[in-house]
């Protein structure tokens, strides 16, 4: 279901023939009535042509559909790169009637490699005669790179839904990643609010994960709103919105650290008493890009001593974000490691495809959580192996 | 020969039994006549015990001795671990007719392990036996864990020696690593000089590389200096000295990046053109930290891509180092793959044991270099069967 959960949404995915193995690779997403939406994108100073091009696209317009292309992320791709995404975004006006402005271009693929327009006008075309209010599925389909499979979520609240799907698998870490996120709901919002809601949602969600630490050129979450429920607003339907909202940019956040590249287990870190909220969080992101405590987690080892060693260099300010040793508690699955500055003697024992991990440092009231996938032999493989 | 090349110097390695392998596991180094000494550690807020009794008996005297074990780190191990490390040095002090005080521990292994004490102090009294001038290699052998193999250089100057050993091989990164080097000289130096000396060549050589981006709570760079050359100081020799200790910093820097955890390539990054120092210095080194990098690297792949989008977000401030993409340029091996915005369609072939990537930025006179090693399968396998 996942963008045509809501109400009044269309989607396709189709093959235009980007990908070598004829899979589909271009998805349209289409909003029947008018909406309002908004997107975050990449914070990497490289930021690929269709992120260029939507960016200015949402400073003009509302957007009203969305077209994702894999098999090229053309990112990389100099002032052709921009044509091209402008050209992408016109065929699709010009297939649904809108104004070029009101569609959003995304790409996630292969960086560098210029985007093959003749492939990709014919497939909008395809695509734009396949729109339907079942193609959920389909479109979360083509949107896949090496995504082991489709991440869907759906929230419903009293009398609207948030629909969403999702494409993960690496360059995920905040601020954001290969990741492109498309949500959409029949809720209604009005012009403006839609970034409103959605940087919350984002911010406690997509970047609290991590699977390699590194952070995209492409990465995108759009949400659109169409208001097709129909109901009337209160602020009890603002918060259950809100929640629905969170609840949707959750699940599709955990589906992409559980199918990370090569991931066997997701790790849940939690800090608490941190000095600050900040370091708190600097702190769980060290411990989630530890390559050490992520292959100790590969190999089902509670190696309390690198989450410890991590957690002591997690950068903060022009240093690193208060520590001291002997406040400190560490546990694995709820079974206390480490505490008051020296092993406690007790061994969890790690199973399962989750391992929670907690620490502990008694300074203060700063917590933050995080999301991260282990680092095995299948990550190794997939990275060396997947080339330019 | 390392720690025992310059003259007044000599060392043993003996097997204390620390390692269920019956390997060599500790080390001692002494100066015969007296020296002056400085040493560099960890900023890691997790310090091992070592750490914290060595840095105190360095503000109390000038090191003559330097103990070292392998098979536990002493790390996380709470007050005991303190008593056991002042035991060590006491230990040693007894052995060699010094005071504590006069006397560095260092130790590395497995983080929460106790330090068998009796196990180290008849250790202690063996190694004082044997140590002699030739025993540099036998030190440099009882200091390694998951090396490969040890760590030497020597450099020599005009009527002096500079010599030196290491281990490092896992949670290598600056500020620092699981790395443990000790480097002697007979040059004269003056108390209060040797850090002086020190501290830049650390940041050029152990500052700048990174195995696994993990900052260990063990690391310290240990410089001793006993004046045995009786030679006569002026300028030209000072700088010589510089130059010397330097190379053999460097030289070993290189050794352990070459040694990493399952490294097959060394990877040498040069930035260019940076906005300032700082920012050169950040995108080197998020590029070496790169898990897509480094497995593209072992997978032969030139992959600029991953490289701009790893440059693209390295930390500066409180956002990204300044970047623009229309006037970057990437090459591999010398063969420039990205120019001026978009690809050059060039394709260098990576053999061999070493891939240098350059980075130019075009904006500034920010200039940086960095070593690393790539990411492989035996280093997944090292680090997720290696257990606490």
């Amino acid at each position: 279901m996942s963008v045509t959960a809501a109400q009044g949404f269309s989607a396709a995915g189709v093959a235009a023939g980007l990908k070598p193995s004829g899979k589909p690779d271009l998805a349209l997403v289409r909003s029947v009535p008018r909406a309002v939406g908004a997107a975050m994108w990449t914070a990497n100073r490289v930021q690929a042509a269709p992120v260029v091009v939507s960016k200015r696209h949402l400073e003009l317009a509302e957007p009203q559909a969305v077209v994702i292309n894999s098999g090229s992320a053309n990112a990389a791709t100099g002032a052709r790169g921009e044509a091209d995404a402008e050209a992408t975004a016109e065929g699709v006006a010009k297939e649904l009637a809108l104004s070029p402005e009101e569609v959003l271009v995304l790409s996630t693929g292969v960086i560098g490699v210029p985007l093959p327009l003749d492939k990709v006008l014919p497939g909008i075309r395809a695509a734009s005669l396949a729109l339907s209010p079942s193609g959920g599925d389909a479109a979360a389909g083509a949107i896949l790179t090496t995504d082991s499979g489709p991440k869907l979520a759906v929230a419903r609240g009293p009398g609207f839904t948030v629909g969403g799907m999702a494409k993960g698998a690496g360059m995920i870490h905040p601020c954001l990643a290969t990741m492109l996120v498309v949500v959409t709901t029949d809720y209604p919002l009005a012009a403006g609010e839609a970034g409103d809601l959605l940087r919350p949602a984002v911010e406690e969600s997509f970047n609290r994960i991590s699977v390699d630490g590194d952070c995209s050129t492409n990465d995108a979450v759009v949400l659109l709103a169409n208001g097709a429920s129909g109901i009337a607003r209160d602020s009890t339907s603002d918060e259950a919105f809100a929640e629905a909202l969170g609840d949707v940019c959750s699940s599709l956040a955990r589906q992409i650290v559980a199918d990370g590249e090569g991931a066997t287990v997701v790790l849940e870190i939690h800090v608490t008493g941190a000095s600050s909220q900040e370091e708190a969080l600097s702190i769980a992101r060290r411990i989630a890009t530890s390559p050490l405590v992520k292959t100790a987690v590969f190999g089902h080892d509670p190696n309390w001593g690198r989450v410890l060693a991590a957690a002591g260099s997690a950068p903060h300010g022009d240093g690193f974000a208060m520590l001291d040793p002997d406040l400190l508690s560490v546990s694995f699955e709820g079974v206390e490691v480490f505490a008051g500055g020296a092993p406690t003697g007790r061994v969890p024992e790690l199973v399962g495809p989750s391992c929670r991990i907690e620490l502990g440092l008694g300074l203060g009231d700063g917590a933050a959580s995080y999301l991260a996938s282990d680092l095995t032999y299948d990550y190794v493989r997939i990275n060396a192996e997947y080339t330019t």
